[in-house]
């Protein structure tokens, strides 16, 4: 009994350890976060090569307190400690992270880092030029380097699957394969009918000029309508949105275009979407896994919760169309059903990802995965991705790109090194409508709900079934958790099959 | 000859790792340095638990770099070397920061880190409630923390001599109490003298209530008019005034009074004078004592040259008013000369430093001076601070405090546990004049060129004599090797007397 005791004494002395470590850690990474907002969002033009420096060396520093022979020892001292659920799900997540940092040697880390650093302009200006194989040598570089990376992680797994999990741990590829080529073989013929129908929406609903100033009010109006905590948030402009921050402080960025207030209205609904789960992450928790978020896929869920299952439905503009013409006079005359409308158009010749609507949006995800896949695999080689790029859109889409520039060349992506992000783009639209069907299943109205302007009893329940746990539960745990059931493409395909089915009248679906 | 060579090598090598390691250390500063920036200007308000944490550990992790065995190891060596002069004061610059963070104990850092926390929020309670008494205990209890720490560091100095030497390390407390002293034997006449003259100044030139808006335009317009330099620069509000940054990115802060436009134009001109400083400093240096600033006499000597001998200049007037006008219509009659009087104009009734004139104003430093040297002697106690205080006041100004919170209270500094940090605020105006008579003196027709808007020559002059040399010289070797005399008050002493005895008509003076 003293013995168990003393050993459990031991125990919490050497969590305290660890827990100081981790905190250590997270804070100098959150430091950098901050820095990187304000790179964004604030800082002067020629700011450029001390931040550099500025963040190099925290992202060393982060490394080096990663990937101590201290970290190793706390973390093995606790796997033999009989810890709590939540102390074990900590020490799972560092452990993952600290295997990863400490097997891939720091010369290849560095390589990277200069290569993609070098590779942004470059990329920028065959971009410009519409030019390929300006950009093709740093390309099959950055292969190359991430397949040596995947190696040196897991020798013995396929190298893609070891790169997609530094977005998505938990969530196996072979599932995220299955619920890709899912979309396609249903969101083809899906399209296919819709590019049939006869049905003509009210597209032209936001069509005009709308001041930037009157922009950013109605941003404000809408945040404030789903109840972002501007106590612990702000918002500001930024070239490419984004969110970023901690419980404490989760910021929304957006961007305002004369011509596509829609476009900026979803991309901030998008936005508080992040940023909400961020700020329901608990506070006790702060600076270890327990406060911080899971992966990708799931706050792409949370993101697209809101956008799509708030933003794009009918109950929303009800509610908040008379908002939109408080501000903009010349909508006043638009009907609820009108802006429902144009805010689920589906485009039949668009070609550029961030453009796409909710449904097209997932081809374009499964082309860049099958094209990443592949040349990780070396099945593609990169003097070929042009040609595949194009033939999948005529096949997928049934538009070719005319140049790289709107083809292949058109996201930053692959210029960052980071193969295997895109499918969490997809995987976590594919989430959020399970849970918001789950969330309907247990709330029930939540059509009323929104149409009413109640968001409280929806933040709830997110807060209840995701925020709350941080990244304790694993994905499929979480997912599982959260919904009482596995992960599932069910609910999104029956939620766009039954919106589109509607709104273009399609007799199959 | 091959020995001379290898060893010479060696030396390279050595002052690369030291390199890396201090410019490591400058950057994890640097990085501090914008999340306090952002804390002042832009954090929601909640973030602060989060905030507090981060600069924790960043502060810890600096203090580990510097007092780290690695750090000591390559001082010796490179002691022992022929290095060139900049290495060397790069040398001597580390040296002095590595002996004094490693003669105190982390356990008494973190003991006044602690109680400066605690004391702001006291402080600020006891000032709102006009209470000294609540205050008294966690003065006490600084100053003897701030004596223990001097103690730590040099047992054999005068403890207040060492705590000044944290803000101004090589102009010695002699020096400092000298022309302490003489500002006070000289500037008590002149200030008396005034009282006694009958002329009136044109005081209310600028009374009325101005629009924050338009307000923060003519800041942009006297920064432009000033040469600040955007691309490396922004303009932002905080409640107290500030200018931080580094050579690529120095950020000046303002705030807006609807009815004081002059206290917030000077204010913005006094920043200004701050980040240009930074700004001078060498590209190629960042990150190391060479590109890094003098002490606090030296930075505010720029910004009192920029405040006083350009921004209540007559020329600076002449030039000027006509864009304040074009602002504000309600001084389209106003005349330079008037303007000019409204900027220099001696309070006889202010008992607060921060809206002082820049004349009483170094009696106020003076005062603090005063007391803070007998409380860290032992010659004050704490709880004969508010008699003395104003019986100075009465002594040296003519005015007597009637509350605490207008008297010893008003300040923040000594919750900072900030002793010492007082007297540079003068020594710095007492250097901006006798850099600005040697400006004169080699340029010539200042007041013409700054009559004319014409500031490249000035800021030119400033460049090459004070900025682009970093912490390379002390403080007195840059004021000899700028001006080619040693540090005095002449000129200050000069330059008031010959000023405010015009304003007033002085006959003695």
């Amino acid at each position: 009994m003293a013995t168990d005791q003393a050993r459990s004494e031991q125990h919490e002395e050497t969590y305290e350890q660890f827990e100081e470590r981790i905190t250590r850690i997270s804070n100098v990474g959150n430091a950098a976060g901050i820095l990187r907002w304000d790179q964004e969002v604030v800082m002067p033009e020629e700011g450029t090569p001390a931040r550099a420096q500025q963040l190099s060396a925290l992202s060393s520093i982060s490394h080096e307190l990663l990937t101590a022979d201290e970290t190793g020892d706390l973390l093995e001292e606790l796997e033999s400690s009989d810890l709590g659920d939540e102390q074990r799900a900590a020490v799972r997540e560092v452990r993952r992270q600290y295997n990863r940092e400490t097997s891939v040697p720091q010369e290849l880390v560095e390589e990277i880092s200069e290569t993609t650093a070098n590779a942004h302009p470059t990329w920028k200006q065959a971009k410009e030029e519409d030019d390929f194989e300006q950009f093709a040598p740093t390309l099959e570089k950055l292969v190359e380097l991430k397949r040596e990376y995947a190696e040196h992680i897991d020798p013995d797994a396929d190298p893609y699957a070891v790169l997609f999990a530094d977005y998505e741990p938990y969530l196996d590829l072979e599932t995220a394969e299955r619920v890709l080529e899912r979309l396609r073989e249903e969101l083809v013929p899906l399209i296919d009918a819709i590019q049939d129908s006869d049905v003509d929406l009210a597209t032209d609903t936001f069509a005009g000029e709308f001041d930037d100033d009157d922009q950013e009010a109605l941003a404000r109006d809408v945040l404030d309508e789903l109840g972002y905590d501007w106590g612990r948030g702000r918002l500001d402009t930024a070239p490419h949105p984004f969110s970023s921050g901690t419980q404490f402080d989760a910021r929304v960025t957006t961007r305002f275009e004369e011509d596509d207030l829609l476009g900026s209205l979803t991309s901030t609904i998008h936005e508080f979407g992040h940023a909400n789960y961020t700020l329901g992450l608990p506070d006790e928790a702060y600076g270890t896994p327990l406060g911080d978020s899971r992966d990708l896929t799931v706050h792409e869920s949370q993101s697209r919760l809101w956008e799509n299952h708030v933003g794009r439905s009918q109950p929303f503009w009800a509610q908040f169309l008379p908002t939109v013409a408080d501000r903009f006079a010349e909508l006043e005359d638009a009907t609820p059903e009108e802006a429902y409308e144009a805010a689920n158009q589906v485009y039949d010749d668009n070609l550029i990802r961030v453009e796409a609507d909710e449904l097209t949006y997932h081809l374009h995800i499964v082309i860049r995965f099958e094209i990443e896949r592949d040349l990780i695999s070396g099945d593609l080689e990169v003097e070929d991705v042009p040609e595949v790029w194009n033939d999948k859109y005529e096949e997928y889409l049934g538009v070719r790109p005319e140049t790289d520039a709107e083809g292949c060349l058109q996201d930053i992506h692959w210029s960052h090194g980071s193969f295997g992000y895109f499918p969490t783009y997809s995987l976590g639209s594919v989430l959020a409508a399970q849970l918001y069907a789950a969330a309907e299943d247990d709330l029930g109205e939540l059509d009323d709900r929104i149409e009413a302007g109640e968001f409280d009893d929806l933040n709830g329940w997110l807060r209840e079934r995701i925020h709350q746990h941080g990244a304790r539960y694993t994905t499929p745990d979480l997912v599982e958790h959260a919904t009482g059931e596995a992960y599932t493409a069910d609910y999104f395909l029956d939620c766009v099959k039954g919106k589109y089915g509607e709104l273009y009248e399609l007799e199959e679906y």
